[in-house]
């Protein structure tokens, strides 16, 4: 149930709860035509889709500290079923195990760990790399021949934008820096947070500038900032860096950061990625 | 039923089967007093030990492409279950769920996907840092402070060993850099590679020289290599490197590469740790 003041963000996270089964909780959603990739929707909006159902059960403990999405298979537009279950609750951790499913099958598994934080000796050892502000940095215009998703973005490219030219001339680097936020703006928060850190584009194309068909199979993201200093971010953009380290015989990992604009790292994401 | 020319690593990997229901093949294990840890085993064979149920799957397709382990309680001394189960399996690709229980507790779980790999456009981005050979490195002594399990690799450090002196003094980078290969010798193969992605100490004794106690809650590797890549290292070193990234109010992340000598990013590996 969308209404029209609704942020496509929140209207694509709104789950259903379905039913109980001892400490699995069952629940519907749908994917939403905002967030439409070239094919079936972003794979980060799916992942949030895939916290929510963590952040929403009735068992949770704490906040998200690590969460690994695999994707197992296409997943069809339209309406899904999620489940999520915790494994092992310790005092201050908990080990969590989602399904999401179509038609009776598995499209894709995640495994999150929850925690209770507590303040300890903290120290940051990869500095935000000096860069202009987003207020000094062009936004990008909105792109028709680029996926409906990235409207759902303000994009302020810094560095390893997509090729404007796909003539397969290959670049040194798949390095992109990039300040980016919600568009409509919304405050920061776990979901929004985890389908930012999806939204770089696939190194190859930054690398290779050739298309070729692509989709991540493994996304991992390590939380570094509890809901308070999520929440003291606001709607301001993040500065997101991401490059690919080793592209081999069909699939390629690519590395990342996003941070704070006063330059805290908040996360830092992972993923590996087939391509042909 | 070990045997005395059998090598630590493979007598810690073998499973016996027990049962099989639907695509849920059961085994158990047990842990092996040569990779004893601190408290209970290394965690890096444990998590071999996992890969093992999956690579031993008699529906298996392909070769690892990602593998993420959970930690979600201490694994005890002795025996335990383990159940493998492909989710998911395309042409191309296949998603498995893999669990390990002691007296009916999930103790860790894990994803992996597996994939039979094409040739296809390869270029690697991470290039292996420019150092001394494994055979210009000295050998670090073998040392009856360290866990265990320390002796069952042959270290070579460059920088960021732990350090000599537990004093607190604050390290403005916990990079290591170090060759590093089974001791006995081995030859490199998934499983072996899966553990050497783990051997890395922990980011926060290198970075602040201060014993707290720690422990990995989720483990990642991406591997770039098929076992004829691993086979052609044979049992040389390869070069290891870990960094973390952010330490923040008990958790800490680290980023890690593992290069063959010749210079082949062989595998990238990232892990979130808690510390007290």
């Amino acid at each position: 149930m969308t209404h029209p003041a609704q942020h496509p963000l929140d209207a694509a996270t709104a789950l259903q709860v379905l039913r109980t089964e001892g400490a699995t909780q069952h629940s519907s959603g749908s994917t939403h035509p905002a967030w439409q990739n070239m094919v079936g929707p972003f794979g980060g909006i799916t992942a949030a889709q895939m916290l929510q159902a963590v952040l929403q059960h009735p068992q949770r403990l704490g906040e998200p500290v690590a969460f690994t999405v695999n994707y197992c298979a296409a997943v069809a537009n339209g309406g899904f079923e999620l489940s999520a279950q915790p494994l092992r609750t310790n005092r201050s951790t908990q080990h969590w195990w989602v399904q999401l499913s179509q038609e009776g099958q598995v499209v894709m598994t995640a495994t999150a760990v929850t925690a209770t934080r507590r303040e300890a000796y903290s120290t940051q050892e990869l500095a935000m790399p000096q860069v202009p502000s987003a207020a000094d940095t062009p936004q990008l215009a909105s792109s028709r021949t680029r996926p409906g998703w990235t409207r759902c973005y303000d994009w302020r490219v810094l560095q390893g934008d997509l090729p404007s030219v796909w003539e397969g001339a290959e670049q040194p680097s798949s390095l992109s820096r990039l300040w980016i936020r919600d568009e409509p703006p919304r405050p920061l928060d776990f979901l929004s947070l985890t389908a930012l850190c999806d939204s770089f584009f696939p190194r190859i194309y930054v690398r290779r500038a050739t298309p070729v068909p692509i989709g991540t199979v493994s996304f991992t993201v390590y939380f570094h900032a509890d809901s308070a200093q999520l929440a003291s971010v606001g709607s301001a953009h993040v500065l997101a860096q991401a490059q690919g380290q080793q592209f081999r015989n069909g699939f390629f990992d690519q590395t990342g950061a996003l941070f704070a604009p006063t330059g805290e790292l908040i996360a830092s994401t992972h993923q590996v990625v087939y391509y042909k």
